[in-house]
C-alpha cells in the first residue's frame, strides 16, 4: 500500500544526519531563547499581517516577548490552515512535548513557559541540533563578518554578496569594504583586491559557499574592460546611489563577475537565489516585504555558465514556473545543480511537483534536496521533515509503484539528494 | 480509504447553502427558458466552432431554439472529453432526470422537450436555487443598468467597468455614461463627479463589489495630477477613439485609479479579472473569440496595492501560471484576496493545482473558493459540484491524509473558501 | 482498485498499432546497428556531459562503437534515476532479453554482443517495427532530400523548413535550394518559385507535413508586400549572413508566411515547434546546446493562426508553463492542435500535468497524444511506453475514477488521442 510505504520511506531519510546547506543561522546565538524567536519568524508576522493584524502591534518597540507572542496567538486562528503554521505545531510537539494541534489564546502560556524552562538549558542548542539530526549548518554572513568565535566545523560560513552587488552606491557598505579589507578602493584594480581579500579570509575560515539572491531582471554581462571598470568604480565611489544608473549598472555587473571570478579561484560554488523583487509592499512587516515578478529566464545567465565552466552554480528559483527552466540547464550544463525549493515556492504543492520534475531528468548527482533558510535552529526538524515526507511520497508513487524500483534503491536516491549531495557539491577546502 | 473519504467530504460540502460571488446572470431571465439558452453558452459553441462546426450554422440569424439544439448535437461529440461537457450531462440528469451518460441525435429531443415544459414552470427560476443550494447570486451590471425589478438580496449587483476604463472612447459609452449620471463631462473634475454618481446609485442598490477584466499589459500609475486628467478626458471626449494612443492610456489609468477611489470612499471590494485578450480570433463564435498572453505579472499592481490598504482586491488570474504568484502576494499584502478559478483555469488539472497551492499559504480568510461566471442559474450545480470535488480531493489527500487533520476540522476549512468568506469579503453596507 | 484498473487500460492501449507522427529517423538506415547508436543519442551524452564526463572522451573523433559504449557505461550511474535511463533499460529488457535494471561496467559487454548479433540479422528493422507495434514513421527530410530508396508508405516524408526560414543566410544553404529546385532566386517571385518545387515534389512523394522549430521570440507577421520581399531576397542573396538584420528577419518571415501559403495550397498540416534557442552551450555535447527561454505566448502567432483557417497547425510547445496557452488556443482555434510532449517536457511529471489539462478542455478530435522525435527505431517502443502508463493513468484517475466513466469509453478517448487522430490530422493526399 502507497501509505505505509511511504511512510516507511520517510522513516528512513527522517533518520540520516545531515547537513543544511542554506541557513541564516546567527551562529553566536542559533537557537532560540523563548517563543518569541520562533513565532517572530517574518513566516508568521507577515501572515498574521496579511490577514489583518496590524503593522504597529507586531513591531511594538521594546515589546515584550511573551507579549508579543500573546499578541501573535490572538491572531494565528486565520493561518492555522498554512503549512508555515503546521511547522509551528510540529516544533511545538517534537521539542516541547506540546500535545494540542493548534495553538489558541488557551493553551500558548504553558507552552511559552515550558519552552523558556527547556531554551534556558545550557546544552539547549546541541539538543536540537541531536534531536534534527544536523550535522552542520551553513551561514549565510555578511562580507565584513569576523566569523570568530564559533565552531567553523558545525556552523560552515559562506560569503553573502548582495551588498556587494547590488548596494555598494551606500557609503556605509563601502566604508564596511575598506575597513574590512583595509584597501582603500578607488579603480578596478583595487576593487578587485579588496574583493579577493574578502574571499582569504572567507575560505581560511572555512567558508564552503559564496552565495546572492537576484532580482528578476538581472542580467550579467562579462564586463567592459579595465577602462570601463575604473570609471564605473569611480564614478560609484564618488557619487554612491546618485552615480548615473548606467555606471552603477555596470558596477554591479563587474562586481557580480568579479565574484564569479574568484569563486573559480577560489574553487567556492557560487549560490544564485534567482529572482525576487525587495521591499514590493514597503508597509509590510519586517522581512515581509519582498516579492516578485516570475518573468524571468535561465537564459539571463547564459554568458555566466559558459564564462565559468570551473565554477558550480547550484541555483534556486523564486517561482515554480521557473523551475522546468532549472532542471533543463541542471541536464545540459556541467556547472549547474539544482538547490531546494527557495520561500514563496517552499510549499508541499510546488515542491512536490519541482522535486518530482528533477529527479526524472537531471543527474542524481546534482540535485540538492533542500535547505531549511531558517534563521533559529529548531526550525529545520519541520522543514526538513515537510520535504522529507514529499520526498518520500514521490520516491513511492513514482520510483516504487510507477517505474518499479526497490524500495532500497528508491532510498538510496533519496540519501543521494538529501544527505550527500551537499557535500559532494560544497566539498570546502581539504 | 481516500476515495470513500473524498465522497464523505464531498457530501458534506455539497450540502450548504452559498452564495455565487460572480456570475453574468441578467436577474431580469436568470433562468433559461429551453435546452438552446444552455447549450448557447459559448463553452458549446466555441468548442463545437473549434472541432469544425462552421459559425454560421451555430449563429444562423432568426434560428429556432430548438433546431439550434439538434444542429449543436450533432456536433459534441467530438467535445464529450471535456469537463464543460459533463457539466451539461449532470445538469440533464440533475434537473432533467436525463438517464444517458451522452447527448445524441437519438436521444436529444426528449431531453429538449422535457427541459422545456419543466423551465416554463412559474417557478423554475425558485427550483434551480432551492436545488442548487444558492442563495444569492452577484451579477455583472453595467455601468447603467437602473437595477430595478428583482430582489436585490438575491440578485447582489455588482458595478462593471470595463466599458469606463476601456471604452470611453466609443460615443456611445461617454453617451450612456452623461445619461445615467445626468453629469456633462468635459475635464477631470466632471469625469470624476459622474462617476461618483455610479457609485451612489449601486450601492444605494445593494451593491457589493465593483469588477473588472483587464489585459495582460495593464499597469496602472498613480494619476499625473489635474492638469494632465483635463487633457486626458479633454482629449478623448472631443476625438474619441481617434484621440492619442497615449491619451487613450491616460484616460484609462485614470478612471482606473478613480474607480479604485470609489472604491476606498464606498467600502466595495474591486475584483480584479486579470489577464484577458480581447477578439484574438475575430473569426470565433460570440464570446469565443478572446485569448490571452500568459507573460503578466502582479507586479504591474504594485502601485495600487500600496496606494489602496483599505480597499480589498479579490483577483483572478487567468492562466495557471500566474497563480503562485496570486497566492504570494495575497500572502503578503492585507488587501489582496483570491478568487475562484477563471475562464481557462477553470478545469480540475488546474483547479487542483491552483487551489491546492492556495490553501497551504494563504490565510483561510482570504480565499473566495469558487464562483460560476455563469449566464444561466442552472450552470451553478455543476460548475460548483465539479469544484467541490476537487475541494474534497485536496482536503482528504493534503490535510486528511498527509497532515493528519480530522475530517471536521478538513470539512471546516471547506465551508469557510466555499461559503463563509464570501459573506466576510463581500459584506456590502449594513 | 487504481493500480490494477491502470494496468489494465495500459495493457489494452499497448495493444495498438500505431503511427508515430514525428521522428528523426533516417529512412536509409531506421534501426541500430551496435548498442552505440542507441547511447549515442544525445539524451544520454548530454546528460553524462552534464554529470561530468569530458566532451573529449564522448566524441573522441573515429571511436570505436564498442569503445564508446564502454565509456558511456562508466560514467551512467549518475543519471541511472532519469527517465531516459529508464528508456535504455526498457530496450535493452525487451529487444535484448537484458535481465538487470541497471547497465553497469559488470554486464554491458554481454548486451553489447547480443544487441550486435541481433541488429545483424537482416530483417532487424521488421521486428523493431513489429514489436512496437508500428505501422509507420514521419521522417523530418531536409528540403534537397530526394526521398528515394525507401518505402514512403512506412516511412512517411515530411518537409522541415528551418533551413529555409532561419539559414537563408548561409550560401550552402542558397546553394542547396537551388539545385534542389533548378530555380535561380532572385527575387521575391523566383523565390516562391523555389519554395513551390519543393512542396511539389515533397507531396508527389507522399509528405504528410510540413514542420519547424522556433525561437521564442520568433513572431511571425503578414510581408509587406512584393517590393519589400524583393529587397529581402536581394540583400540575403547578395551579402549572405552579412546582411541587415531587418533584411534577414524580413526574409525570415516572408519565407514562413510563404510556407504557410504553399501549406494552404497542397493541404499540408505545418506543424509548429515552438520555443527552442540554439547553441546556447556551444561547449556541449553535439545537439546537447540547445536550451530555452520559457517566456513565450502563442498571442505572437494570432496573425498567422487568423490568416490560415485552412491550415492546420499541430503544435508543440518546449515548456510545460506554455502547455496552458495550446490548450486554450486549440480550444478556441479551429485550426490549432495539440502535438504530443516535446524534448524537455518530455518527461512523466510534465506529461501528467500537460496531457491531462489538454484532456479536459480541447476537442478530442484534436490531440496528438505522443510522437518519440526519435532518431533509432528502438527508441519508440521505451518512450511509446511511458506516454501509454501516463494515458492509463489520466484515464484511470480523473476519467474512471473521478468521472464515472466505463473503462470502454476511457479506452476509447486513449486511443483516439494515441492512435486515431495521427491519421485525422495528417491524412495526406489521397
Amino acid at each position: 500500500m502507497s501509505q505505509e510505504l511511504r511512510n516507511r520511506l520517510f522513516q528512513q531519510l527522517d533518520s540520516l544526519e545531515i547537513i543544511d546547506p542554506h541557513t541564516h543561522i546567527n551562529a553566536l546565538k542559533p537557537a532560540s531563547e523563548t517563543l518569541a524567536d520562533i513565532m517572530g519568524y517574518h513566516y508568521y508576522t507577515e501572515l498574521a499581517h496579511a490577514a489583518g493584524m496590524p503593522r504597529a502591534r507586531i513591531e511594538e518597540p521594546g515589546i515584550d516577548p511573551k507579549e508579543k507572542v500573546r499578541r501573535l496567538v490572538e491572531n494565528l486562528a486565520p493561518l492555522d490552515n498554512t503549512i508555515q503554521y503546521s511547522w509551528l505545531i510540529e516544533m511545538a510537539q517534537a521539542f516541547f512535548g506540546f500535545e494540542h494541534d493548534r495553538l489558541t489564546p488557551e493553551n500558548w502560556e504553558a507552552l511559552y513557559d515550558t519552552a523558556a524552562r527547556q531554551m534556558a538549558q545550557q546544552d539547549w542548542e546541541r539538543q536540537v541540533l541531536a534531536k534534527s539530526r544536523l550535522r552542520g549548518v551553513f551561514l549565510t554572513n555578511d562580507f565584513d563578518d569576523p566569523l570568530q568565535g564559533f565552531d567553523t566545523s558545525v556552523y560552515i560560513p559562506c560569503l553573502r554578496t548582495d551588498d556587494l552587488v547590488f548596494h555598494l552606491g551606500k557609503p556605509e557598505v563601502r566604508q564596511r569594504l575598506e575597513k574590512a579589507t583595509g584597501v582603500a578602493v578607488g579603480d578596478g584594480g583595487t576593487l578587485r583586491q579588496a574583493l579577493g581579500k574578502l574571499f582569504d579570509h572567507f575560505t581560511q575560515k572555512g567558508a564552503r559557499a559564496c552565495a546572492i539572491s537576484l532580482p528578476p531582471d538581472f542580467a550579467p554581462t562579462v564586463p567592459h574592460g579595465h577602462a570601463a571598470a575604473d570609471l564605473a568604480v569611480g564614478a560609484v565611489w564618488r557619487q554612491g546611489v546618485d552615480a548615473s544608473a548606467e555606471r552603477r549598472t555596470e558596477l554591479s555587473h563587474l562586481v557580480f563577475w568579479t565574484l564569479a571570478e574568484f569563486c573559480r579561484d577560489y574553487r567556492l560554488p557560487f549560490d544564485l537565489m534567482i529572482g525576487v523583487n525587495r521591499a514590493v509592499y514597503p508597509g509590510g512587516v519586517y522581512q515581509g516585504q519582498d516579492l516578485y515578478d516570475s518573468r524571468v529566464s535561465l537564459i539571463q545567465y547564459r554568458e555566466l555558465f559558459n564564462a565559468f565552466p570551473e565554477v558550480t552554480f547550484p541555483i534556486s528559483v523564486l517561482a515554480s514556473v521557473t523551475n522546468q527552466e532549472l532542471a533543463s540547464y541542471a541536464w545540459i550544463f556541467p556547472n549547474v545543480a539544482t538547490n531546494g525549493h527557495w520561500w514563496y515556492s517552499n510549499t508541499p504543492t510546488f515542491i512536490e511537483h519541482d522535486a518530482a520534475a528533477r529527479l526524472e531528468a537531471v543527474p542524481r548527482t546534482k540535485q540538492i534536496g533542500y535547505y531549511s533558510d531558517m534563521y533559529k535552529l529548531e526550525f529545520a526538524l519541520p522543514k526538513f521533515a515537510m520535504y522529507k515526507r514529499i520526498l518520500a511520497k514521490i520516491l513511492a508513487e513514482r520510483y516504487v509503484i510507477d517505474r518499479g524500483w526497490s524500495e532500497e534503491r528508491a532510498l538510496a536516491l533519496g540519501t543521494q539528494v538529501l544527505r550527500d549531495n551537499t557535500e559532494r557539491i560544497f566539498p570546502g577546502r581539504k
